[in-house]
């Protein structure tokens, strides 16, 4: 807390952003986020066949293990997750809808992607700030935005027994979009230009491109001469 | 150490609770529960084929995961699990045991369950106190109980390549009676009525309700209308 | 920061060896280990057929996700990972390396093996002598050597999805060497004779050991009367 404060002080263009970016609005898309990472959690655990604990368990890693990763390492403890009552609660209100309506929910899954990438611009803008708010390089918070928007979808692969779709060469593009919103902010704090309004600005950055890259189906290259390693595998 | 001490001079009721459960009863309870979930940890690694470091880690990560978990989000570090010598040095003299006798110890599978029940009871108890003596609210305080108490078995699944138990539909209740436990405590602070008396009342509760679980079997419920995602899936 | 202050002013012994083994030299040792250690996750990438994104993940989770554990564990934070932007890159260079070249970075597997082998003995030293400085007890300290040689290996293998290595019986000793070289160091500072040159000494060791049980496969044993347990599973 001391820690953040002082920073906050001697980095005023950051603090006034974060102020413009924490009011009351940030704390609704928070747990907007929050909503939306969660219903892709309960959604897995409806597939996986787990019971309606194992579904609260994908849905609560899913929304919080980014943000909980990134305050750990930054030193921000009790992380975010576990401080503010409504980023614990709102995981377990995604599972009970999820519970009872999940053919419903499926139903409108593109509207889920689609919430699902406002909160990857989201979490990519608002890890990268909170990160260096509290003393980290420029490269580093970026990447711990990337970390925040990207993390509870790992953790939640990983709980359920898959490989990380993040990690996967046949989906579309999800690291690029949060890395590249994460990269806007670390620009913007660099040049002394971030307020709320180019904040946003980033996060809708990362939002349209994730949006374009399902819409387009957008894929990253593997590794050159592939070929060659199913002889040396064989 | 200075914010955990601060805020028992503010808790006076949780302080006295935490120093009558604190005793060297509590230590000695503490390691009983490391070593029958080092057990669980360690027989898994033989059903696992792994060799004596394998096993090492599995009962290393089972006995301490869930602990390390709580200790690092409200920033106790070090952690207890690297304090104190004996939470170390317990899972090796457990692995040590399963490896010479482990059909013995495969024979007393019902003697584990129940210590497991036990250590189970005991650090949703324990992980509770400790998160709200670090300043945690009473419902974070309750979710980091449960994450003491399960997080071991998580993680123990997990490295050894299984989906974990915890999140399964078809074993036996392990996260409610856990949550019972927790939950029981977290009331019980807030009515100020937390004292080593009562404190070991939640715990028996949770015991009593994991190994009335495991005796008539309950399992919780999975979401409604199933088939529809069979079709859905298809 | 501080509090590691502090402990260097009243362990001077540490804290020389510390000084001595923290030169520039020890810095260009940490980058070379993290290279190695990223271009065994590039690697494992390419054979699990991850994109260019995938495999730098799986590089900076093999390279850093040791010593990120440690500096959490011990309350270093920001860990080293994320203060040293050269630490971050590097893991992007091996990428970058196994991207474009990877047919030949199979070629040269042996050598790979060797500065792995290398990074091993390096990183159970550094790690050691790291969470000693920050206040844990001897046998503590060993362990976190352990941990900052062999965790981001056991993070790559979960991240792709495979067992972890670590664990496994049919692989050469990996634990062991990092055990003896944790466990050199731990007796040095016990004896008060950690200095560059007996510091360099206990990795080289590690570092032999490690050669030595690839060229001879040292294998681990696994659980007596093995054969019990299939019957008992059967």
């Amino acid at each position: 807390m001391d820690r953040a404060r002082s920073h906050t002080g001697t980095n005023d263009r950051v603090a006034l952003a974060f102020e413009l970016f924490n009011a009351s609005v940030q704390h609704w898309l928070d747990l907007a986020g929050i909503f939306v990472f969660a219903l892709s959690g309960a959604l897995l655990g409806v597939r996986k066949n787990l019971d309606v604990f194992g579904m609260a368990v994908l849905a609560e890693a899913t929304a919080l293990g980014g943000g909980l990763f990134r305050d750990v390492v930054i030193g921000a403890v009790p992380p975010a997750a576990f401080a503010d009552l409504g980023y614990f609660l709102t995981p377990l209100v995604a599972t009970l809808l999820v519970f009872f309506l999940h053919p419903e929910v499926e139903r409108i899954n593109k509207a889920v992607n689609f919430f699902d990438a406002a909160g990857l611009g989201l979490f990519c803008v608002v890890g990268t700030t909170k990160a260096y708010e509290y003393g980290l390089g420029l490269t580093a918070s970026g990447a711990l935005g990337l970390a925040t928007a990207a993390g509870g979808g790992v953790l939640r692969d990983i709980l359920a027994g898959d490989p990380p779709q993040l990690l996967r060469w046949d989906r579309d593009l999800y690291a690029v979009p949060a890395i590249v919103g994460a990269g806007a902010v670390a620009l913007l704090i660099h040049a002394g230009e971030l307020t709320g309004v180019t904040a946003g600005g980033a996060a809708a950055l990362a939002f349209v491109l994730r949006l374009a890259a399902m819409r387009y189906h957008w894929r990253a290259p593997r590794a050159w001469q592939r070929r060659s390693t199913a002889v040396g595998e064989g």
